[in-house]
């Protein structure tokens, strides 16, 4: 593989501080009520204007990361602390538990009944805590974070529909995120908790939600690692399964452990394998692993988070185990992803594609695509490349 | 426009009686465990054998409003039988709202939360009750029917996730299916009960989700009729606004209001033409009416029910009203639909297709598929056309 890494990261570079971030603070900002506009269609004009907690919270912790690991810009910092304000004055109900969404002024629309609301937020307060040495926030992110783990078992709480014959099912969603959060937060935890945090969510990842035979990655699997034969027994999600991997490399490389590496690498290449569409290329959204017909009707669509992670992964993974089907599964995808995704019009990354990579909702954000993803793995990306070139 | 109706209703009663009640009656009866099986492969293979209420009571309706409706058949009876015993012995919980879902066994896996499977059961049990002459049934459906509308402002109870500043918007949904539910029971109803029922339900359908200037029908309003300039507020389904339409019609021809009918088959007629794609063909799914971004990924997508509830529509308008443009639109949609949804090899229609109009999930039933729009839409239309080739 010849890969021009010192191009490829000027790449990713120059779309993260010249097209992205500035979309962003030139759209997004609610300079009125505080927080952010994240419906915003191709123009960056506002469509709707309600705020999301998982995308108000992402993008105050993509602001706040910003500014502590690349660069102390103040439009950061400041960026950081609008979404930071408005989610400390209106984001909590009377538990402490995170909302779902707000009104633009900040008052509740949809209670707090969705966990990733919360770990989004430890994580932004934590984030900004470290950058504005704001002792209130980082008590705020460490009371959310030992919150998670309360609720962890019963997540959805009061709102949870689950009847008495329900299959106990371990998902994957919450044990990932969890163990990125970890890591977001390990300044805030001591050794003693952080370690044994890690432990039992990768056990959940790795033993658990990952099949044996086909070393992928499930949606949900029994306590036990076996696959219950019903629709959410079989379910996958390409994108999470290797998402979920280069948190699981993030813990490797911390902790020197050149095995659990080359384990998730080997994960997520055949993730990416089983997931790539062969006929129109791109990744697909979810499949079902017995090949049965998928229960979402988006199974098929190629969004962009997915490919900005197996970007993220790939080049994670080959930095820590110099596996070349690392090199040419990156230069497919990002080849793949580049051609479609990017809007050399109006800028930004659209984010819903259908399968033949054509553009389906003609958006740059909305309630679930905001400030995050495609920073983040612009950054990340070019941070690993920028590194491989310096070898 | 000339269309040959007895050719036309032949081929609707051919579809029904030869293909489609044939797959159901092959493939879905659960004889060891009673219900029904509804997530079936092309072939008609079971792929799950979780028994979602919607469909177990759509099926015992379907079999039942045949056998009272249509033919005596005994085969008809024992199939609904199947499903209303079942549904008699698990579906309830303590306080009789109905299970959302439940195991193959019975055992109930999703709480109560959606009114819509009481909807459907208090259908069933009523047709079922006329069948079988059953008064428990008659009794059963009669609770659950008054408990609906006793939960009518607030369908999802202690699972409702509205927060203090949601906004007060009026669904479309449930009073289009109390239309539809009310004519259903109409022998179990006295007078008193059924006409403000129904009046109170066309005025949110007519004059709070109906928009004033376009004439189509939203999923939601403002209680004032007004349209919230928010993703909630601009949604629209065409599928929904045609199938209101003829659950109005319906209403028009029993009471002899050529008014009301004129009305809906305008209405009917507007939501179609803002509906049809005119790319590829067919009923979009969702759409935003001031053609903003949509929320819903499958937005685009061709789904079978959408292009049955237009045929009902479009044969039942021109019935009642004459009106040229329903056949016209009749032949395009009739055209449309029979060259891409029904499965010649393995028999029964496909469901989900993807906008250009190729099969996007590899199935005959699933969580919301089953035996209900496909035989309840062929015998619709078969019987109307067969009304009119007789006149």
């Amino acid at each position: 593989m010849d890969l021009d890494f010192a191009k490829l990261a000027a790449k990713y570079k120059r779309a993260l501080l010249d097209d992205v971030l500035p979309f962003w603070l030139r759209h997004s900002l609610d300079e009125e009520h505080g927080g952010y506009l994240t419906c915003l269609d191709r123009e960056g004009k506002v469509y709707d204007v309600d705020k999301f907690t998982w995308l108000q919270a992402r993008e105050a912790w993509q602001f706040a990361a910003l500014y502590n690991r690349l660069e102390a810009r103040e439009e950061w910092l400041r960026a950081a602390k609008l979404g930071i304000d408005f989610l400390k004055a209106h984001g909590r109900d009377a538990d402490g538990n995170w909302y779902f969404s707000l009104r633009r002024d900040g008052r509740p629309t949809v209670e707090a009944h969705n966990i990733f609301s919360d770990c989004f937020a430890a994580a932004a307060f934590s984030q900004y805590a470290i950058a504005a040495g704001d002792e209130e926030c980082a008590d705020i992110a460490l009371a959310t974070y030992r919150n998670i783990w309360r609720r962890k078992e019963n997540p959805k709480g009061r709102f949870s529909k689950a009847a008495g014959g329900a299959r106990a099912l371990v998902p994957l969603a919450l044990s990932m995120i969890i163990v990125n959060l970890t890591l977001e937060m390990e300044t805030h935890l001591p050794d003693s908790e952080r370690e044994p945090a890690l432990d039992g969510c990768l056990r959940e990842i790795l033993e658990v939600c990952r099949d044996k035979k086909r070393g992928i990655v499930y949606e949900n699997a029994a306590p036990d690692g076996s696959h219950p034969d019903c629709l959410d027994g079989r379910l996958y999600s390409p994108g999470h399964g290797i998402e979920a991997m280069w948190f699981v490399m993030d813990v490797a490389r911390r902790r020197g452990d050149a095995k659990l590496a080359a384990d998730a690498v080997e994960t997520a290449l055949a993730t990416l394998e089983r997931g790539w569409d062969p006929e129109h290329g791109g990744i697909f959204y979810f499949l079902d692993a017995e090949g049965r017909p998928p229960d979402r009707l988006d199974w098929d669509q190629k969004l962009w988070w997915v490919h900005l992670e197996a970007l993220v992964a790939l080049a994670v993974g080959y930095a820590i185990t110099d596996d070349a089907r690392c090199l040419e599964w990156f230069r497919r995808v990002d080849e793949w992803a580049w051609a479609r995704f990017p809007d050399p019009e109006f800028g930004e990354w659209w984010g819903y594609l259908n399968r033949q990579g054509e553009v389906l909702v003609p958006c740059k954000g909305g309630k679930w695509k905001g400030c995050f993803h495609v920073p983040r793995g612009l950054w990340m990306v070019w941070k690993e490349l920028e590194g491989l070139s310096a070898r």
